[in-house]
C-alpha cells in the first residue's frame, strides 16, 4: 500500500482488451498511473482481443477513452506518444494454443529488451466460464511460473454459491499459488473505503469506544440510482445478495468490525477480516424473515423522470423473482461485538446514490439535563463513502443564545476538500498488484466466508417458500418491511440522503 | 439556565451606574435582553453615580453607549423610546444614609405601580473597597431581604488572597444569605464556556476517554494581545496569576476537569467544581520553579507597531516585580486524573489574542504502520473559546492517494457559524441573575478554594527569592522558560495562533 522501492520491469497482459472495463477503468487507470510517474520504468500492455486490430488504430482507440474516461486529459502530444509506445494490441483466441505461443514470444522480446526476466501481471476481464481455460493454458505454457513477480488479477463474480466458489480457488489452486492471485473488489480501492481502516487503527480515540459497550448498533448502506441498466440479463441471474452483499457489503462490514492487526500490513489483515467473517452469526433458513427482506422495484419515478419496472427491464424474466433490494441484520458473536445488530441495506432504483456507514452510540450519559427543551440525541459517527466522502461526529451542544439548551451538532471533516481529484478505485489496486500489495484484494477464505455466511438465505430464496419478496416504486428508499426490520428493535435507517447537515442554529429568542 | 417562567416585576440597581462597565456592557446588555424579549415584563434599572445627571441627558448618554457598544444598533425610535421609559438616573453616595433611603422610594413606588413586591437585583459595578458601606447600608435599609427574590451581584476581584477572601466572604454572609449573592466572571458567560459543560456531558462518547488512561495532558491558554492599557496602576498591584488564573483559569479547569453532575443543575455543578478544586495539589513554595514561570513583558512589537515595556507603563513603578505572564502546571490528584499534567499560561502583549483548551490524548494505538511516511500524532480535541469559537478533534486519515500514508486532519465544528450575533456574556449572567440561575456564579467555598490553590506561590513571588521573574519582548509567546517547563516531561504548547487548519491534502506524485 506505500509504494517506495522501484517495481520491476513489467508486461501486463489484459485478456478482454477490448472490453468495456478495459476501455472505461483500466486503459484510462494505467494511463493515470503513468503521467503520475507510477508505472514501472519500463513496461508493455499487451491487450488481447478476438477482433484483429491494427497496431495503430488501437492506439487511437485507447486515446479516445482516455479522452472520454480519464482524470488526466490536460496532456501534451509528447506525453501521450510516450503512453502509447507501451501499448501493443495481440489478436487471440483463449481457446488456441498458438495465442499463447505468441504471448511467450512477447514476454521474451521484452524480457531480452529489459536485460532481465519481467515480472508479468494478467488482467482477466472476461467471463467466469472462460477462467479455467485461460488459467490452464498460462500454466501449460508457464507463463506465470515466476511466484513471487507473476500475479493474475481476477473480477468478481468469485463463483455463484459457495459450492462454485470452493470449486473455482480449487481451480486456481491448482495452477497458481495463492499470493499470485489478486480477487479484485473495486469498491476496496475507494479512497473512503480505504480510510475505514486508517481512521480505526490511526487513532487512539476511536477503538476504546468500538465496542458494544458504546455501540448501540451500525447501518451500511450501498444504495444505487441506476435500475439494471443493460446488464439485465446478468443480474437476473444474479441479485442483491450475491451482486452487492456477498461482497462490497461484507467486505465494509469486516473493516468496520474486524480486530487490530498488530501490524498494518496485508496477511494479518486479511487474517482478521477472515476472523471476522467467521464470527458473523449464520442466519437458519427458518429465522430468515426475521434477519432480512428482499424486494423488487416496481415502475416509479426518479429525478422526475418515470422508470420502469424491473420485471419490464431488457433482459429480465417478467416472472422474475431476483431480488434488487435486500435489507438485513447480522450479529457478530465474538467478545467486541455482542448483542450489537449491524444493519445492511442495498438496492438499485432507489431515490438516490448513497453509500454510509453509520455508527450509532449508545446513550451513556450520566448527568440529566433539564427536561424542557432538552432532548438528548446519540452520537453518531457517519462515514460517507460516496457520493459524498466526509466523516461526520454528530454530537450534542449547546444552542447558542441564553438559555442552556441542547441541539444536535456536527464535526465534519470532508475528505476531498482538497483534493477533488483523487486517484480512481482502480488505480489504486493496479498500483497495488504491479507492487504485489494484496492487502486490498481478498484471499481464497475470505471469499468462501462471505458465500457461507448469505449461503441458508440463498437457498432458502431460491428453493423455499418462507420469505415474501416486496416491492417498492423506483425512486423510494425501498419497501416499508426494510423499515419494520429495524423498528422491532426501536432503530431506524439513518443518513438517507441528503445527509444530515450541519443545523442552522438559530439565535434564541423573538425580537421585539 | 433554561428559563421559561416569566420573570417576576424587578427593580435593578446599578452602583457605578456612570462608569465604565455600565456605559460598555450593562446597559447595551440590559437593551439586548429587552430587544430579545427577554426582560421582565416589568422592570426599572435605576443608575447610581455620584454626579448629577438630568433624566433626559442621562437617557442620552446611555443611548449613544449602546449604538457604540451593543450588537443591536438596527432599532426603531419607538423602541428605544419603550426601552428608556425603563431607565431612571439617580445621584447618590454610598455613605449617605439618605441615598438608601431614596432607593427604598423608589422600590415602594415600584411596588405600588407593579401591585406586588418586586425582586431586587443589586449590580455592585464599585471599587472592593465601597463594598462593606453599600452591603451594611443595604442590610439597615433592609432593602434586599427576600432572600429568594433579592440578588446582589458582585464583580471581582473577591479578595487579595485567600484571607482576605475569607474575610469577604464573611462579611457578605452576616449581610445576605449565599443564595443571594452572584459573583460574577464573566468569562464564565461565555457561549464557548458554557458549551464545554454541555459538550462533555450531553455526548456519551467523550466521557469513556475523559480520564488518566487515555488523556496524556490538558492546556488551557489565555492569551491576551492588549497590556495593561490604562489599568497599570490597579494590575500593577494584582498581576496574572490573582488577575487571571486565580479566577478565569482555574474556573476551567473546573469545567474540563469535574465529575459529572447528576443533574445539569446549579448546586449540583457548583459542588463538583469545589470538590475538584479541593483536589487540585497544592504547590510547596520550594517546589515552586517545578510548577510555575513568571514573566514580565519588554518592550517589543506587535501587528508591526512598537509596544513599551511593562515598567514603561503608565501607572507601573519602574521597578515593578508584578508578573503579566504566569505558565504553570496542575496535578489533580483523584482517580480521574493522577498524573496527568494540566498546563495553563496567560499573559498580556502576547503575540495575538487567543484562549483555548486542548486535550491531548495519549497515543494507544495497537497498530504499527510501516514507518516510513507514517509518523501517527497523538489526537487532540481543541475547543476554541476566543476569538475563533469552534470544536475541532484532529486525528490521522489516510492521505488521498495511491499509497496508504497517514496524514492529520481535523473535524470541525464551527460554534458560530450560524449564528454570529450570539449573545454576549454579560446577557447570559444578567438574565441568569435576574432568573435567579447561579450556575454560572461562583459560590464562596470555589473563591476560597482557588485562592488556596495559589497562596503559596503568591508567597514565594511575594515574599521569596527562590523564583526569578523572566522577560519575553511584547508581541512573542512568552518567555523560553514557559517552553523549558512543558519540555521536561516531553510536551511542547499546542495550538498557538493562527490555529491548526485543515492541512492542504495535495495528491501525491509527480506530474510527467
Amino acid at each position: 500500500m506505500t509504494h517506495d522501492i522501484q517495481i520491476k520491469p513489467t508486461s501486463i497482459v489484459v485478456f478482454g482488451g477490448t472490453g468495456d472495463l478495459a476501455k472505461r477503468k483500466l486503459f484510462p487507470a494505467f494511463f493515470n498511473l503513468y503521467m503520475d510517474g507510477r508505472m514501472p520504468s519500463q513496461f508493455q500492455i499487451i491487450a488481447l482481443g478476438r477482433q484483429p486490430y491494427e497496431q495503430e488504430s488501437f492506439r487511437d482507440y485507447v486515446h479516445e477513452n482516455i479522452l472520454a474516461f480519464s482524470r488526466n486529459t490536460n496532456f501534451s502530444q509528447e506525453q501521450w506518444q510516450a503512453f502509447q509506445d507501451h501499448i501493443t494490441f495481440h489478436k487471440a483466441h483463449i481457446d488456441d494454443d498458438s495465442s499463447y505461443d505468441d504471448l511467450n514470444m512477447l514476454f521474451n522480446k521484452n524480457d531480452a529488451l529489459w536485460g532481465e526476466r519481467g515480472n508479468r501481471l494478467f488482467y482477466l476481464s472476461i467471463a467466469p466460464s472462460f477462467i479455467e481455460q485461460v488459467s490452464s493454458g498460462l500454466k501449460r505454457f508457464q507463463l506465470a511460473d515466476d511466484v513471487t513477480g507473476d500475479r493474475i488479477i481476477f473480477e468478481k463474480p468469485f463463483g455463484y454459491d459457495k459450492s462454485s466458489a470452493i470449486r473455482l480457488n480449487k481451480l486456481l489452486a491448482n495452477t497458481f499459488h495463492e499470493q499470485q492471485i489478486y480477487r479484485i473488489d473495486h469498491y476496496l480501492g475507494k479512497e473512503t473505503v480505504q480510510n475505514i481502516l486508517a481512521f480505526r487503527f490511526g487513532n487512539s480515540i476511536f477503538e476504546p469506544l468500538w465496542n458494544n459497550r458504546h455501540i448501540d448498533s451500525v447501518q451500511i448502506t450501498v444504495a444505487e440510482q441506476v435500475g439494471v441498466e443493460n446488464r439485465g440479463g446478468y443480474y437476473d441471474h444474479s441479485g442483491a445478495l450475491r451482486d452487492m452483499i456477498q461482497n462490497h457489503l461484507l467486505q465494509i462490514l469486516c473493516m468496520v468490525a474486524m480486530e487490530a492487526p498488530e501490524e498494518f500490513e496485508s496477511e494479518q489483515i486479511r487474517d482478521r477480516k477472515a476472523d471476522l467473517l467467521k464470527s458473523v452469526r449464520r442466519i437458519k433458513r427458518e429465522d430468515i424473515n426475521h434477519y432480512t427482506v428482499r424486494a423488487q422495484y416496481d415502475a416509479g419515478q426518479i429525478n422526475g423522470l418515470p422508470k420502469k419496472a424491473y420485471r419490464d427491464e431488457p433482459g429480465v424474466n417478467p416472472l422474475s423473482t431476483t431480488e434488487t433490494f435486500v435489507a438485513m441484520k447480522f450479529y457478530i458473536d465474538n467478545e467486541r461485538w455482542l448483542g450489537v445488530p449491524f444493519y445492511m441495506r442495498t438496492g438499485k432504483s432507489l431515490q438516490q446514490k448513497h453509500s454510509a456507514v453509520v455508527i450509532n452510540f449508545k446513550d451513556s450519559t450520566k448527568t440529566k439535563f433539564p427536561a424542557n427543551k432538552n432532548s438528548i440525541e446519540n452520537n453518531q459517527l457517519t462515514i460517507n463513502i460516496q457520493p459524498e466522502m466526509d466523516i461526520r461526529l454528530s454530537f450534542m451542544s449547546k444552542q447558542p443564545g441564553l438559555d442552556m439548551e441542547m441541539t444536535p451538532a456536527q464535526m465534519v471533516f470532508d475528505y476531498f476538500q482538497c483534493a477533488s481529484n483523487g486517484p480512481e478505485a482502480y488505480e489504486t489496486l493496479l498500483l497495488d498488484a504491479l507492487d504485489g500489495d494484496s492487502t486490498l484484494f481478498m484471499r481464497s477464505d475470505q471469499v468462501e466466508e462471505a458465500w457461507d455466511i448469505i449461503e441458508a438465505i440463498q437457498e432458502e430464496w431460491e428453493h423455499g417458500d418462507l420469505s415474501p419478496i416486496y416491492s417498492y416504486p423506483a425512486g423510494s428508499w425501498g419497501p416499508e418491511a426494510a423499515d419494520e426490520l429495524l423498528k422491532r428493535q426501536g432503530h431506524r435507517w439513518l443518513s438517507s440522503f441528503p445527509p444530515f447537515t450541519q443545523p442552522a442554529i438559530q439565535k434564541h429568542g423573538t425580537t421585539v
